[in-house]
């Protein structure tokens, strides 16, 4: 699928051997002087030295140039890790003649060490020359680590009588249970939206996709999603206005297919798994509903082995962490088959039911509380061996 | 290692086929006359039908008889579950002439299946007439479900100036977070307890050991840890007594080692792992801290594959859902080897330090908050691919 360029918003991705020799590790995204930046950032306590500056940074000043590296995480890094985040800031001011709070510092990979700082002094100016508003794909592999593919998004909608384009790139494949944000997603747009909507709106956008996924309930240290509107379309969109709804349904639609699209690359992942929990007192209680089952090493082994062990889930629920529960009000089907019916089996389920939906690639699971209207789904992916070697073996 | 044989305790364990042809899988546990039992179970809200029977037996009268099965848990299976457990009952009842509500059931095995009632009828009778003090063995074998060996922990200690026998047998292998309770533990003494004793013991003694273990942080439904005192052995013991607080403290090393081969016995474990968190807020902040880090996916399978990537412990104490944390004062150790201090990685640490430690067998790992005196301990093990393994071909 081919990506639309978005005005205002130009990228470039180099192989500056920061881990690794010959592999696209460093990106460089220049935002037009229209631009509009709002962001949201792992709540993981321990977050990254890279984090700690973007956030600050952004308080300061509106952003110019987001930078981010790969191979080198730039968590636990302490003091000496905040300072090389900031003087990679400093060299990207130095290349383009901005200053060092007007950059946001993106950094994934190994936890624990610090990145050498030559690497970046040596390909930022290159990449700043190589800027273009067509190098979406290639910045999209110059930020994955474990992923197996890039991760895009990309469509046109008609707002106002003129095209908005939306693009946007994601990257993450384990250490994924994003809380208030995702591993690293970068989304732009041209349409012209106030800060104080902006602000709001990716914290919304976040919740509704990036903070839906879990692929092992790890929450990582450097998580940040971030949201640009470039204002190069000339189309200015304002709170309450009709077709900002229109347009934010599209945007809402980018986040939750890059959202889904780690998951569907999720670490060894053989299975994409949505888990919708409805008729729970409340939505947080649904989401924790959701998330217990999707946590489950139990129900991710079996829809591995495209089991239809259905007594894992209906034990994941009950060992939910919510504050009322009738067990025999719970229903749960796989795909359209009802496996259990008020807390024990359904009268009319049959293994070969659950079997022919658990041999589907994507697999819907409902849960029926009935205690209310609370609801709420997260997408998931199986637990396989490749899980297990994958990590048993990163940094080795 | 003999087991020391509990006077007023007899067990017996049968092949009777409920679910496989040719293994122990029915176990019958006589308690002499002037026994008292006290017993917790399972907070999974979905408990199983014997527990459910289980609990209100044990508030109608003092038990006689134990009976237990393993290959089907009678888990979600509703009232028709419910009416087969209490029919187990009846059946030794008639076999050995007591009430049916002086027998408590327990089951565990595949969850969601009924079991067949013909095999209870046809061997419970058997099982009674083979019932003998030395069996202990041959019952830890007859709970086994997914374990590869039989748990069990004896012990003699001399109270009051006369010897005292504590034993007791374990199972469990997969689904293991207990929350108040354990998989399957029975644990019988001679020594003549009260019965208030005996209750408030039994959750202090589970807290103190089957609460602190997790293999993959699923809280089973059909979790049971039952403490029989026979008072066989003439000796007895009251609340505030010196001599019963020597006796509780060699009761809880049988508890803990019990709990602790559960966890030895892991699904594909490799390695037995130790998690200290000291310096929390709260010993329920410490213990929240504790099992975050226990229940990591990626902590497990660094553990599995020797690796010390520190990195990950620190990302699993950063998401861990407590109130305070102050990351510049966490401290972190791979045995005795420091290798976080103050937030971040230690100056004398050496990767070589670290992947010495990861290479044993038992691995002892400390957290220290630097908040306050809460602290707590949890034992857990590592995730390979028989992890995966097991619990994708289980059931087929």
């Amino acid at each position: 699928m081919s990506l639309f360029p978005v005005a205002g918003f130009r990228l470039a991705a180099e192989c500056a051997g920061i881990k690794k020799a010959n592999r696209r590790d460093l990106v460089l995204m220049a935002l037009g002087e229209n631009s509009r930046t709002a962001a949201v950032f792992t709540q993981n306590r321990f977050c990254a030295a890279p984090v700690a500056v973007a956030k600050r940074h952004l308080a300061l000043a509106r952003p110019k140039f987001l930078l981010v590296n790969t191979g080198v995480a730039n968590a636990g890094t302490g003091p000496e890790g905040e300072r090389r985040a900031v003087h990679t800031c400093e060299l990207v001011a130095k290349a383009t003649g901005c200053q060092p709070e007007e950059v946001l510092p993106f950094s994934t990979g190994v936890i624990g060490e610090l990145f050498a700082l030559e690497p970046f002094a040596a390909h930022i100016l290159p990449a700043y020359k190589a800027l273009g508003e067509q190098r979406w794909e290639q910045a999209a592999e110059g930020i994955m680590t474990t992923d197996t593919r890039p991760k895009t998004a990309s469509r046109q909608v008609l707002v106002k009588g003129q095209t908005i384009t939306i693009t946007g790139i994601s990257k993450g494949a384990g250490m994924i249970k994003p809380n208030m944000a995702t591993m690293l997603a970068f989304i732009a747009t041209d349409a012209a939206l106030p800060q104080v909507l902006l602000d709001e709106w990716v914290v919304k956008l976040a919740d509704a996709s990036f903070n839906r996924i879990t692929i092992d309930g790890d929450t990582s240290t450097n998580d940040a999603c971030v949201l640009v509107a470039t204002g190069e379309s000339g189309v200015e969109l304002e709170a309450g206005d009709a077709e900002a709804e229109r347009f934010y349904q599209a945007l809402e639609a980018i986040f939750v297919e890059l959202a889904q699209a780690i998951v569907r690359d999720g670490e060894g992942a053989t299975k994409f798994v949505s888990i919708e929990v409805k008729g729970a007192a409340t939505a947080a209680d649904a989401k924790a509903v959701a998330e217990t089952v999707a946590h489950s090493p139990l129900v991710k082994t079996a829809l591995f082995a495209s089991d239809p062990n259905w007594g894992r889930i209906l034990a994941a629920v009950g060992r939910a962490p919510i504050s009322a529960l009738d067990v025999d009000k719970v229903s749960i089907w796989l795909g359209e088959v009802a496996i259990v019916e008020q807390g024990s089996v359904a009268a009319s389920y049959t293994e070969e039911q659950g079997a022919a939906v658990m041999a589907q690639a994507d697999i819907p699971i409902t849960i029926s509380l009935g205690e209310g209207a609370g609801h709420s789904t997260v997408w998931t992916c199986d637990f396989s061996y490749d899980y297990v070697k994958i990590n048993a073996e990163y940094r080795s």
